[in-house]
């Protein structure tokens, strides 16, 4: 049965534990509401730690006042069993206040990646992130943390802070899933209703389109976006909030691909703000 | 002969032996132009810990634009040959560069206690502070790390840091080291002229003043601040920056002493800034 841990000393003495007997520790933070792309993750820390601890911690620090915190999807009993499938050991489940006590006032920032896309959208989204996977980085103290390409950003973000704060840590970036139509996997797509998930196909669509430009030899950063927002805006349920493609892994602004690029948008369909990416390579 | 560290991998391999080894690890984090008052850090956290590491490091961050980062005194010789007469094991050393690296920009800040006193004379101070303090538990993975009352509002910060970001370390303040005379001892000393330092003895003069008036029964801050101010005022040398108490631990402001409460102070003598403090109980 899997361990399911909801305080940070219990949390503490399992990886002492497991750190004692020698064992190679791997962590992939979640939000919950399990789907394959994060059974991906956690199948892949399997692969190469000895113990894998998933968090489901739906963080209030990351969302903003008016986005869905209180509606985002909690389906604890079923991560469980979801995340037993796929051979976790333990689920690291604390409370937010247990997280955040009363007089809790410390936040880690990382500058410039976060001036842009969903930090330009979300403001303080990537404060809470970072603040979170610090904290939570802390706690379970793994080897290695896995993280989905779905959240782009959000990776190099942490890939940045690990790096700039001396962690120990590796981050390992999983690509994305998607069905078989082409749709990223996300939690919020719970949200939406059949014909909004048909017409936020445009978004998988729109950046094909771009890769197929690319690779017939496109190189006219501003003719690719603009290829994929006229695409997206031809499906008349999308509303754009941003379609950008910046250099990769640098995030800083270009006029013309060379190397690699991540082309980002983020898309709402009804009151659900979609993200997704891919990175564009010459 | 004591090890000089100047790389962070470096610094790594050798807290992994030692801790294989099961050490227990001791830090002791000094920006160097050691004195007793460092040394006596160094005893405190070599008499409970088997690895001492002690790091020498002027933090640029922590200096504002117009501060003394550039004259700050640097003694590495002499500051390694101290270390060593108190047992220290290591001196972590590393170059500016090697701390923040091109395209650094990732900073932890804690709000709330440092909008006041030093934090509000120093802008900046704080975020530096907790910022390469985080490096360096992050690299040294102390079990216990020693810091001074001198500095007591940074004592405070990183308490709050390191219990706030789940760090598992323990945070131990040792009282100031003064001299002869109630001076401070205080790297910033040797910046005084001798007509300076005899000026600076009005700031222990007035704590002293602040501490009997207590022992005698008076609980009103304003009174008690404003008798420290007065006696500070009457040394024609010294320009205050600031002169406060608060509430101790939390740093809230408070009319009536009651329990614990901070009389913290920042004067200056010449160009040189000295601080000081003391914690006044009922």
């Amino acid at each position: 049965m899997i361990k399911v841990i909801e305080t940070i000393d219990v949390m503490r003495a399992y990886i002492k534990e497991a750190r004692f007997a020698g064992k190679k520790i791997g962590l992939v933070p979640t939000m919950g509401a399990l789907h394959e792309g994060h059974l991906t993750l956690m199948r892949e820390a399997k692969a190469v730690c000895d113990v894998v601890v998933a968090s489901i911690f739906v963080n209030p620090t990351q969302f903003g006042p008016n986005e869905d915190f209180a509606a985002y999807p909690r389906k604890f009993e079923n991560d469980c069993r979801l995340a037993q499938g796929v051979g976790v050991d333990a689920i690291f489940h604390p409370q937010p206040s247990e997280m955040y006590p009363p007089g809790y006032s410390t936040y880690v920032n990382v500058s410039g990646i976060t001036d842009k896309l969903c930090g330009q959208s979300r403001p303080g989204h990537f404060q809470g992130v970072a603040t979170v996977v610090t904290k939570l980085f802390n706690i379970v103290q793994p080897d290695t943390a896995f993280f989905g390409q779905k959240d782009a950003q959000q990776c190099l973000v942490i890939q940045r802070m690990t790096a700039d704060l001396n962690m120990d840590i590796q981050i390992v970036m999983v690509p994305t899933v998607r069905d078989a139509n082409g749709l990223a996997l996300s939690s919020r797509n719970a949200y939406l209703s059949p014909e909004e998930i048909q017409a936020a196909l445009v978004l998988a669509q729109s950046m094909r389109l771009a890769d197929h430009a690319v690779k017939a030899g496109e190189r006219n950063i501003a003719a690719i976006r603009d290829m994929v927002r006229n695409k997206i805006q031809s499906e008349p349920k999308a509303e754009i909030d941003y379609v950008e493609i910046y250099q990769y892994p640098d995030l800083q602004a270009t006029d013309v691909l060379a190397n690699k690029a991540l082309l980002a948008l983020a898309v709402r369909f009804g009151k659900t703000r979609l993200i997704d990416n891919i990175i564009l390579s010459v």
